[in-house]
């Protein structure tokens, strides 16, 4: 049997679909592919990638949702220059710390809070 | 300011690394890249990915983790050749569905669980 079965993309879902494209986009420096209401659920999508990644992250929204914090999801990962100075940048801006930096024998990293509580691993660009 | 920020991965929490390295390979054809220990947790990772995508997905696992469904991630996104074809063969395979096949105005959309509740979309590759 002929099977393409290819994973695409990640969806999460958002409180405020303002609020978090300005976030990923702002903080995050993602660029913003698209946007557009869906007729079917009465919500939102958009999608998102980083100027030099092919990961594709989407972004729900749904109108009367309860939106809800589990653990299935465990993070999402950026690869950055330097994870101390992102973590500073990123606290100035008003985004929360969920662990403190952890210097381990290998590498540094960091994690921080979207605004919809999704924790973000930020670790050093491999040399 | 010098700033690279780059979304590398989507790392998901599982209840059984066996359990769901055997579905993400054998159900979804996924590849798998890697599996170590990790020694701050004391529990394991694994990447994998598909043949053609870059898409990359991490599954961790936790000793003693209270793993709890949320909806912060809405799905994972699997492109396929053909929508019934593929729930069908997932479904034997014993994969429950999550919602039942729609067929909508542009394409047929399924929803699928893997063994962590997480549901997973199967669209039709663009043609």
């Amino acid at each position: 049997m002929w099977t393409i079965v290819k994973f695409a993309y990640t969806g999460i879902a958002v409180k405020d679909m303002d609020q978090s494209i300005k976030f990923y986009t702002e903080a995050l420096d993602m660029q913003l592919l698209d946007r557009h209401p869906i007729e079917e659920t009465r919500g939102e999508v958009a999608a998102l990638k980083s100027k030099d990644s092919p990961q594709l992250l989407e972004l729900n929204w749904y109108p009367d949702s309860q939106y809800r914090e589990g653990n299935e999801l465990d993070h999402l990962a950026f690869e950055v220059d330097d994870v101390k100075t992102q973590i500073d940048r990123l606290t100035k801006m008003g985004t929360q710390v969920a662990r403190p930096t952890e210097v381990r024998s290998k590498y540094v990293v960091g994690f921080v809070k979207d605004p919809n509580g999704v924790w973000l691993e930020l670790f050093p660009a491999r040399t």
